[in-house]
């Protein structure tokens, strides 16, 4: 399988590098990392066993690429000035898959308006991992993938592609539902993540640890959950207990906005927060405990 | 008029100081600033002129006084260590009334109950002041009080006191219905605070200047409105049109809130936000954009 990696990041470094090991033909189109990349490729320090990946080759522009893959992945951070649509474009041919794997939901939505003739795959990755510097990722803990054909259905390259993960030691699922998936795992990430930087550097143990905090958690995750079933991806009723539980039994942790926010990266607001919002509001459900994070984040994410 | 004042604070400083300049006779208890106080006295710096508060008697604690005072003034923050029950309880006499000149709603209540035959006078201080160092107060801005008997109806003793400040130049107006000018106050005060210190440190220009951070301030104003309503304090229509409006022309202004969290001060957050909050539960009232701030300053005042 011809893979291309938009992005030489975290996401984009570790899951490239995994689909090498697993056998495929993995590219990298990279721009501020590129000298460091052509030359040094991309080390991922992991405890599952440091790696190096050698990308086949490594491009400025995908179009450079000079062919069309049979996948391009997408693993960058959804920011209002990064248009994937755009970066991609130069190397889709009319049977290159696009396998976005990112955060929030609704997030497919300019790729499969550009290509409506593509097929879209959505993945969601749940994994700690952060770029260090040009060409080194590393990668601390989890790392398991979903995937499926977005908007729904199934996918004989997903399944290709997951038994290369698997290959390389990626636990990684196959959904015919991935935006259900999606909706699910905003439930978690609605309210952790924001609430993480609004409380002032709150880990998940400190934001379930006192009633308030607590109840705004459930209160936010219950909106998640009413928006989700209003677009027809109802989520099982224990659903938030459930995660509330399992919450509780993690490594206090911090967040991926909360790192962000912390080092003075933009954070996915819009993927994590507004997108939902606004599904929200044409659908008229109610979520206004999710409109006040959402407010809040814009209102810091200006400062 | 013989008043002791509680708290050698800002706002117990500079009011204390107009008292004096108006006439009354003035006394201190001061604990931290003692040493400071007994010997220089209170020096406000103030744009209507500086001038210099000799109060008649400085002690450290209420009953040092050894007489009872027509009035005590109490000007300490609503903070759960403070109980301002407990430190004027030494000089309260069969006709002392007290005047809570403090932030917030529902913050009479355990002065009220502890002295239930007391006269309890609750006054809205319109102020910038800072408590600068020991026996140094800055006026920046603004001082008009409103004061009024707790929880409505004349006095004679707000009406004696509102003279005195008059006469040393403060706009002083007295109201049946303190209660409802409490409401009025949180209106603006609800949303402007939490939010300033939630948004990263904005200004009031910067709330307003974009469409999700003004609609929230917007939902806390009416949901303070509704609660307000429900316990019998309506409040006019227009209220919130009027606000927006009236702090648009403001000069951008960093909240006391904003302050307090910059300077690692404790916040007001009971007074300005869990007070309204448990009475609007209690009466059945729907806030939960309020519930959202307060949840998220209650983590953020642990952190």
């Amino acid at each position: 399988m011809d893979v291309l990696v938009v992005g030489a990041g975290a996401i984009g470094g570790y899951y490239g590098g995994r689909l090498a090991q697993g056998g495929a033909c993995v590219s990298v189109v990279a721009r501020s990392d590129y000298a460091v990349v052509v030359r040094e490729g991309i080390r991922i320090q992991s405890p599952a066993g440091d790696f190096h990946f050698r990308p086949d080759r490594v491009v400025r522009e995908a179009e450079d690429l000079g062919r069309y893959p049979d996948v391009i992945l997408v693993g960058l951070k959804v920011l209002e000035h990064i248009r994937p649509e755009e970066l991609i474009r130069g190397a889709m041919g009319p049977k290159t898959s696009v396998l976005l794997i990112q955060n929030g939901v609704d997030v497919e939505r300019p790729v499969a308006e550009a290509f409506p003739e593509n097929e879209i795959l959505s993945g969601l990755a749940f994994i700690c991992v952060h770029r260090t510097a040009p060409g080194y990722v590393l990668h601390q803990d989890y790392g398991r993938l979903v995937l499926g054909r977005y908007p729904q259905g199934a996918s004989s390259t997903a399944e290709k592609l997951a038994e290369i993960f698997r290959r390389a030691g990626v636990p990684c699922e196959v959904t015919a539902s991935v935006v259900t998936a999606r909706w699910q795992k905003l439930v978690w990430n609605a309210p952790f993540n924001p609430m993480s930087v609004l409380c002032g550097g709150a880990s998940t143990a400190e934001m379930l640890g006192h009633e308030e905090t607590e109840n705004l958690v459930r209160a936010v995750m219950q909106e998640v959950c009413a928006v989700a079933s209003a677009v027809g991806h109802a989520l099982p009723d224990d659903v938030v207990d459930r995660m509330i539980a399992d919450t509780r039994t993690m490594t206090p942790y911090k967040t991926s906005m909360l790192l962000d926010y912390e080092a003075g990266r933009p954070m996915e607001v819009e993927a994590i927060l507004g997108n939902a919002v606004r599904i929200a509001r044409r659908h008229g459900v109610q979520v206004p405990h999710m409109e006040t994070l959402y407010a809040l984040m814009c209102g810091i994410s200006r400062k």
